[in-house]
């Protein structure tokens, strides 16, 4: 079979209406060329910090990429095969079997990414298959070891104006220190992720406490010093120029404990192996104290739950985290979110950004707590959502009780940097078109359409997370 | 800025695409004249029995809408700024704050419910904004002044052939009396809304045992007396013009006890504290006995579940119920509802309507219940989803199991009077609308759909309410 | 009124946008006339062994068809008046029941396959009602006892390439003997469905395992001979042309016991009554046990969790099984599918294949656990959701994440014999509009939609039951 031609059409993902589609032309006009805020992933810090060249297709495409391996291995493919904790296996091999591959993600996001990528970063003109495998690992691994794709380099060819990395309490932050006394002016922020020190279940959850007083002078082994060696960081990071802190919880459940008896309870899981049920309160309890400093501090809460993370236990025994096997599972917000927000949900001080990966609950129970609650916002679709049917799943569920405005922007979320502008030009095409067909059905006028389209592609993330 | 246009387009609503679009019209324009049927709500009965004319725009329009409030309060007004349990605040100035803050409704029902009052109740025809505060507020203020703006010449120029409003037990329905006494021919209905004699969660419910007890003569102490005063107070309401009874019940739980257990279980729950179980089965087990009584009186039954009651505590202990804080649970009927129907669920005298907040039940479990027993129906779209989209949700995922039929029309569910011809507009569009798709797919003829259009918009209503 | 007329349009179920109904035209015009592959389903394997000519139109398309006198039921038909349990009823007035109640499945699938029988099967062209009650009754009847449609020569004329039916381990196969003898050509293959000797609560379960015992030689009151005998009706099954096995559990719950621990619970539920949670309990082990057979035996597993059967009691007891009372309930799948997926999910060589009847879980739970594990497969949208909304829900809430090759392309699972290819021409349709949509907006490529189309409508059925 002969290479078919790769082109991306102007008007990709906009609704097939005629009239709906003009409407959506017109709106994505005045978002296109936005600068890109993200403010929330996991790119990493050291990229920009050292600015070294990328290695070739395979590691900078798919090995870090859970969203293609995955799929790959769904099929039948061994993961040692795509090179993961195998460093025997050939990156071009590995990439052709990628390539062999792509009809697989027919219909999936990762096809739309990964094809802007081709085109616009790349200049690819023919589709990835078996046949174009080696034009496609030459091409683009020639590419990379060139001047205009070091990482400060796509930084700013993609127009970033600001992007947040995600560190844990532990980290030295030295790579975000670095970029700040280059010189150089992308604005990258970090984000405290303390769930290493504050998930009892966390690997190593005692050995990180230990390591949390070196860092800090603190006695993390006592509450008192344990709180106050967050408060620390979370200073330190703040100086960094971090704006948010992000929880990746099981579940959303909160708690309000009196002082002495969640005392009681650090130390209980502070100084043994925690029971579940301890675990799970204990966490529930960070995010209310979490709440708690954000109110002095400022910092934004994200709260990213509903994960079942590594269901493989075969694959996580041999390969570790992150090897595509977290599966969402059903997740409350009404009774779970209920202890934090009596407590801080009145306070129009407090941010709290709240994810899922339960799309039952957006119209049920995000919307209208969304809805209500000044301290509370919704984020964006979320990773296995991060999709336009997911997209539109969202705001025709969400809209109609949070409005537009307890809404936040779009998130990335990915350490995919070549993917990045990517993930916003599709949010910004379905989400003009969301808009579009508000306009065409006299439900929002075009005006107001305008507005919201510029403050959904820039205004709100911005805002929310006070950048 | 100056002040934008409003207008409401003929076409709004309607699906985008041109052909189903033009279908959507004409059925549209067999339904659009007839007559509202509000089998349904909250309007307070005084309005029509006194007939006094309204206050001012917020006294009418904002400070009774927990729709508006509970959106401006999620983006941080304070409630005392809206005059709730403020005497104090002016409320020109409350409006102001509506007024300024009216882009957060855009994409939201209330937008086009407001819309559609502000030019067709008020003619007015510039947008609502900080700019067009007070032409507003004056203008509204004004017109409600007026003789064509009392209860009873809306009700008329409405076009309402029936309302229906809901008492508690314990309601002497002196309005009604005053209605039907007082030669004006409008037909105001009342429904049996025992939750406050039926629920011992309800705040005092062992005084409304007694207020029972003196209204009836029965001795509401014991379970004889009791059930005797609720089916004395039926044929009350029947004799006032009642069709049905609607039960707000945390969950949709029913019971069918063995009577001594009823007897026993309800001198527990009448003597003392009820425990949180002996609560809930005491009200499972009172729909059973509401059915049981519904064979032999003919009132209709509907359910309400699913709403998580004041979930903000502190607001609740501030401004009391009805703030804006009520939100939707995912919520069980399949082994529910099984006592109730396994009793009752045969017998096609009863008529139990249900109604979800929790759409994941409309496909998996309420259309197939609807779409079995013969006692069964399926309220619209509820509350949250009394929506453009959560209409569609809701035809989409019921109608395939359950058909048209087992379906009961509109109800608007309000206490925002000026909005019910709204809301039926919106229904009926959307109705139409989706037949239309269904006409166009070749999924339906078109003389069926005008036939469902009709049946929709006014004939189901009627018949499953027995109006 | 006059009868109407009654023809199929050629773009029925085609989405109405011109450019996607063009599109959606071309990609159909690929499949239409392709081969029926139906592997999954209820037909009587005695017809195609007997090709006797059926009955009456009563007999054969209202009476075994739970959609229908569901929905007749639910609207006060009662079920003697159809024949049901009740000799003595004329089928010609059973048949005018339904006749004059057709307009109750407006909107349903029903009333898309039955148009489709009518016309392209009996060639009528008059929309059923009251009126031509008769002129249906008489056509059909008299078509009926014709050489042209005995069961062989339907299956030859609908070009069913191959069919399953489903029969328990305690089926003598003789049927499917007898057609194998006949020399006759069509392919109606069996599968394995072990509900009766697997489900501790299923009807008669002790009288089954002495069944199953005498049938095999095998002593079944033990686990070895359980387990054995379970291995040679699966290699009878085999012998006799079966690809797959098929389970039937109230949740999909599996086991993954040390096998004495599973041997001591056999011995539980083997010798006296089972307690809830032991059946639970070895129902699900026993689908960890298939999965070990069909390692070893290659048959392909087909798992069909989530309905409350029987949910109504006086029904049941008057009626039986199977009369429209199976309710779906809420289905947790990331739990409950670990023991076995851990034991066996990562071994391509297993193909187990899950459906659902809660929806709630495509995009949640079963897209993410296709995506990954190796093993794992999605059914097509089931029973309830065997609708053109249905099935348009289940595209856009599974491709994103598990693509296209981790479905299995469409089932019709029906006793209905003549509605099978208007089942397979409706999904058809529905499917090749869902890939139109994306073409047209630049989410597919033209070439890739055309293949695509094929796949669904045919190959991947044939591939994933190994046909």
């Amino acid at each position: 079979m002969p290479a078919m031609p790769l082109a991306l059409n102007p008007d990709r993902l906009f609704p097939a209406d005629p009239a709906t589609r003009a409407v959506t032309r017109d709106l994505f006009a005045l978002v296109e060329k936005l600068p890109i805020i993200s403010p929330h992933g996991h790119t990493d810090p050291r990229w920009f910090a050292g600015n070294a060249n990328f290695g070739n297709a395979t590691e900078l495409l798919l090995k870090p990429d859970h969203y293609l391996f995955r799929m790959l291995y769904s099929q039948g493919v061994r993961l040692e095969e795509l090179g993961i904790r195998n460093k025997a296996a050939d990156p071009r091999e590995a990439w052709r079997i990628l390539a062999s591959n792509f009809h697989l993600f027919r219909g999936t996001p990762s096809a739309i990414w990964l094809n802007w990528v081709f085109v616009e970063v790349f200049g690819l003109d023919r589709r990835l298959s078996a046949e174009t495998s080696d034009l496609y690992y030459d091409t683009i691994t020639d590419a990379l070891a060139t001047e205009a794709f070091r990482p400060r380099a796509l930084f700013e060819r993609f127009n970033i104006e600001v992007i947040t990395t995600t560190e844990s309490p532990l980290d030295s932050l030295e790579h975000h220190h670095a970029i700040a006394a280059s010189g150089w002016q992308g604005r990258v922020l970090t984000a405290y992720r303390p769930d290493p020190v504050v998930d009892p279940e966390f690997e190593g959850f005692h050995d990180n406490l230990d390591k949390l007083s070196a860092l800090t002078g603190q006695d993390c082994r006592t509450w008192a010093g344990y709180i106050a060696a967050h408060r620390q960081r979370r200073a330190d990071f703040i100086a960094a120029g971090a704006t948010s802190s992000d929880h990746g919880h099981p579940t959303a459940r909160t708690a309000d404990l009196a002082p002495a008896e969640a005392e009681a309870l650090f130390a209980r899981v502070s100084s043994g192996p925690a029971s579940a049920a301890d675990a799970e309160l204990f966490r529930a309890q960070m995010l209310t104290e979490m709440a708690r400093m954000s109110l002095d501090d400022g910092l934004v809460m994200q709260l990213h739950p509903g994960s079942f993370r590594n269901h493989n236990q075969p694959l996580f025994d041999r390969f570790g985290r992150d090897k595509g096997a977290d599966i969402p599972m059903a997740t409350d917000y009404v009774t779970a979110l209920q202890p934090l927000l009596g407590a801080f949900g009145n306070d129009p001080r407090l941010s709290l950004i709240v994810f899922t990966l339960d799309e039952t609950a957006y119209a049920r129970e995000l919307a209208p707590l969304a809805g209500h609650y000044p301290a509370m916002k919704l984020g964006p679709a979320w990773w296995f959502h991060d999709s336009p049917e997911g997209m539109r799943r969202y705001r025709r569920m969400v809209t109609e009780t949070a409005g537009f405005y307890n809404t936040v922007g779009f998130n990335d979320d990915t350490r995919a940097f070549l993917s990045i502008p990517a993930r916003h030009d599709l949010a910004r095409r379905i989400d003009c078109g969301f808009l579009a067909e508000l306009v065409v059905e006299h439900r929002l006028e075009l005006d107001e359409a305008a507005e919201l389209a510029v403050d959904l592609a820039y205004n709100l993330a911005k805002a929310a997370y006070r950048l």
